[in-house]
């Protein structure tokens, strides 16, 4: 038996009432993943616990190599049973990483599997996920519907296929899945496919020979998406750069067009005009902005050749100007255009910097109308979700965040929202134990509630 | 009855020791605020516990805005009780917001209110509140007194009427009310209304043609404010910028002074300039400066241009350099005329580079000459003033710190020094009882009582 | 009796197991200090506790200037006596301050000395320790076994005599004492003592007229180094900076050769370069390298001037760029010329982004590869130590984990690495209670003792 009981997270009585009173049973809303849309189309069942648990989960594979496993082990071509031992075998002491606990939660709510995973143990729990993957024909709508899912947002790029959402609509799940519309592939100008992604982009839309038909055909793209359901759309930029005229952008544009490329000063000025006209964009059709600041990615030149985008070798950046954002915020609400907000913030120390701005761009437009998002990719977990909700109280209204998301590519990350509710209440609980806080449960539990579910429905005003 | 009872932050026994038998009595010294020396003169008294309470709080404003409020029911056209009724349905559900525990704290030090602040009890506790004020005759000075007060320092600007002071110590206040000296207006070159202000100043020294003249007139105005007692001075700044020569000093005053106005290269000489100049002065005088970094302000143009400036929309910035600052406190050493500095640093971020380069530049001229002070604005919380503690303690020496002040507009925020000792009394009592410092509570308790109220007395030479 | 027991900072029964069965009796490698090796190789006794436990520590000074004390007290010509005294009377009350830990632990350690450390006792203390001296005849040899040390690795400029560490082979030792390469004064081209330094290292190795010659001078020395057993290397900078050429570092060293001098620029160049040759040559000769970045040093001309570097007028830096240090990382990786690194960070706000990019860099050359190294200086403390084990388990793999060194010139320091074992045990203990980790104290009492002593050496190669 793992060392996972009960009241996990939860140190004391009021925190355990609060998460079982009034947490546990709350649905989830899944309002930003990377889940492949057609994999929940094509509704495949899985071969072995490591096709659900491994594949793909680059947070894993990270785990490892700080271990100093050899690739081979990792995405290499040992096969999935030597993976999936070695893993288990530098879980067994990653004492104090998320992993550690994740990967014990997922073993116990989806394979009912209590063994603790270490080197020793790990052939036995090989054993006992296959037999209940054999058993049990697990899809991944039997997935989402165990977690008590009802809305899950997925990340597409502008020009992905929305049938498949439509597709998905008429099947008979008990969860909604909408597309998030993300537009980075078009602002990243300075990536090597861009003028591919144009020319797909022109395929759906119309010939784009300059800035104002680019926007044009991203409206137009954005009002798709809104057919079926889309209320969100994402920004992912490692730091906000100034806005520049849309005439500097417009040169950079038709600069790469031409095939003459651009300089750097020229990328930044097109994608700092370009995060402007999305936002604007986005408010003009009360669409919510889920802007990611602070990703340095594929620091590892040799692994980016050898596996490509998004397998573990991204890291924080330090390149964020608040002086930026602050001017980008202030000029949109000068335009009566600043969307609802949520900033995704990956470097913790600029975590009291940013909340305090958007505190600076509130309004009754919504409950909270400039977010701060809660605890994200290397921050999620235990110390990264209590730091946040300690700088997120100290400078904002606990009462009106939006809460848990998972961001992730694996089917079986929902857990996440319940740890996340287990470390609130415990948060919460521990302040009405010590007498800094009320004592009124229904008050609280409201609030809990809140959070947990209905603050992301209605914010992102999802049906 | 509300959630606060007499051990209010004090999670053990020595913690209440310390703070009930050496820190509860202490008097108060608030050696840094913005109270208005008018309204303390004037001594009106209060209508309703809008006025007290709400009126002009502009931190109160913010977490409306944080929830969502309309601006009509936060400076707005509302009536009093309208805005009081808000208030307190949004400070319900504010936990872990230092407004959570400092409202509820001011209700009962004040009014000798112990209802729990919710929406479900404004009508309550409106009542209750405007009873007591209509039958207690409540003004500023016996809000100052209840708190035990014996000095406070207002804020004044170079031109500020000093006659107002002379006519306070006239009265029969059992508190003495002494202007902390500010040029900040003279300082910030590149403000619209610089030259109404520098003809303000000529109107009360001499004319003002070149940046000697200004010194001379500076000077002239700090030693008019020593006569009415000062003994601080304060420079607030975004950031510490390089120390530009006289020469180009004068040429940026001289331009604007002609109507030509600076560019920001010009503005950011005469500011570095003239942050060395003051010091230098204040050295002279052994005047201690109180330097205020890292405020990023005013990022709302709409809101600034409909409420103006302290409204509640300023936040953290990103940009002070410890370069700079290590620069300007070694020339100003070199030249011994480094003044005693207390540092206010808004970014916490920033507290271990700061604390560690003071550490640099003490002397026996006083204990702690240089000085981190205490969390300030934003961060004037109980999760920042416990990270200033052990911050300070890591790096300082806790027994000379000058310890706490409001900062404050309002008259009720005296209790947040008490809030301050609780939690200091805390952290020491756990380390009493943890077994990592002495038992000997004589000892500590003297340390508690210094930082409580003697160290800030003595490090500013009051009387 | 002090406040000191045998559970010190052991808060639970898990964490006193932890210690007491797998820490305390495990050897010590302390794998960074400056003890000079001629003190070692001399092994003097010493006359009084002030020789042993004050002279030269730059901590202590600093904690007695940060009170106020007249620098006379400090290192000036008061008597050894009465510099005692008072660095008791500021100690006493230095409550959260790592000394105040520190110096309690090494009078109980070294001179079984238990009377609490204040102003009262000072006359006590003085005479009971030198007491002791008188009778036990201490020496650095006998502190040194006394403390269980089994290696330890000096500091060495690429010039120094390495005779000295071949005559302390010789004798009876019951430690290893070997030196760390470091070319620090060869980098700092920029230093006014340059050339000397290039003569030196030309009267031992070759004539040197351009970059290539020096690069074949340090790999000479670096393989003298290597004869008496070096395995590590030293290289400390506030800064990464870019990669510049070979050609522009050749032309800045040409430059300071013939008289010229360089600048900011140029300077910035050669380092750069250099610190990216100096890692592909310890790549080449598998000699890991310690990396420090972050100090900024030597605030205080006026203190500089009086009494020389190390002496307490150092800080911590905020220019630290992590797109630089990626990209030199990255092209190292590229060359297959990545040496395994340990980063030492003294800026504690760029934890999480440093931590993060050498995640991006792991490899199965070593366990933990790329190491984020122990919390260095000014936060080598209680705090800083359990945020620096919060960061690392939270973002990489602790079991890995190189532990503790003292990067001390004190022969009193070996007691914080049973600081670190007791804050490690507390902080895995008390996640063993709190059920967020195994109960399986064979398992993690191993991590307890790798982390302590088997990693560093295994990672180090020493015999």
């Amino acid at each position: 038996m793992s060392y996972l009981k009960d009241n996990f997270l939860l140190t004391n009585k009021s925190a355990e009432k609060l998460y079982f009173d009034y947490a546990k049973d709350m649905p989830i809303f899944d309002y930003h993943c990377h889940l492949p849309e057609k994999q929940l189309l094509e509704n495949a069942e899985f071969n072995d616990v490591f096709e659900i648990w491994l594949k793909g989960d680059h947070y894993k594979w990270r785990l490892m190599r700080n271990y100093g496993i050899n690739e081979e082990f990792i995405t290499g071509d040992k096969s999935n049973k030597e993976k999936f031992v070695t893993y288990c075998k530098v879980l067994g002491t990653a004492f104090g990483n998320p992993l550690y606990h994740w990967s014990q939660v997922e073993l116990k709510e989806f394979f009912n599997c209590e063994i603790e995973i270490n080197e020793q143990n790990a052939e036995l729990i090989w054993n006992w996920c296959n037999d209940y993957i054999a058993l049990n024909h697990i899809t991944p709508q039997s997935l989402i519907e165990k977690s008590n899912v009802t809305h899950l947002f997925t990340t597409n790029e502008i020009f992905d296929d929305l049938t498949t959402f439509e597709k998905i609509a008429k099947k008979d799940y008990k969860f909604k899945v909408i597309p998030a519309f993300r537009a980075d592939k078009i602002m990243n100008i300075d990536a090597a496919p861009y003028c591919d992604y144009i020319k797909i982009l022109e395929g759906i839309t119309h010939p784009i020979k300059n800035i104002e038909d680019l926007e044009k055909a991203i409206e137009i793209r954005l009002n798709e998406f809104i057919k079926v359901g889309t209320t969100a759309a994402d920004i992912a930029v490692e730091k906000v750069l100034p806005v520049a005229s849309k005439e500097d952008a417009d040169n950079a544009f038709k600069s790469v067009l031409s095939g003459n490329g651009v300089s750097i000063e020229q990328a930044d000025a097109f994608k700092g005009y370009f995060t402007y006209f999305l936002m604007k964009l986005y408010a003009k059709y009360k669409i919510a902005t889920e802007l990611h600041v602070g990703a340095m990615r594929n620091n590892n030149a040799k692994m980016l050749a050898k596996l490509g985008l998004d397998t573990g070798f991204d890291s924080i950046s330090d390149t964020n100007s608040i002086g930026y954002m602050s001017r980008l915020f202030d000029r949109l609400n000068n335009e009566d255009s600043l969307p609802k907000t949520i900033v995704f913030n990956l470097n913790p120390k600029m975590n009291a910097e940013i909340m305090t701005l958007i505190g600076s761009f509130q309004s009754d437009e919504a409950n909270g109308k400039m977010q701060y998002g809660p605890a994200w990719w290397f921050l999620d977990n235990k110390v990264g979700m209590e730091k946040h909700l300690e700088d997120l109280t100290a400078t904002g209204h606990i009462a009106v965040f939006v809460g848990m998301l998972t961001d992730s590519r694996s089917l079986l990350s929902y857990p996440r929202h319940h740890y996340f509710r287990r470390i609130l209440c415990n948060y919460l609980g521990g302040m009405m134990e010590k007498g800094e806080m009320t004592n009124d449960f229904e008050l609280v539990g409201k609030v809990v509630q809140d959070i947990s579910y209905n603050n992301s429905i209605k914010y992102l005003g999802v049906k």
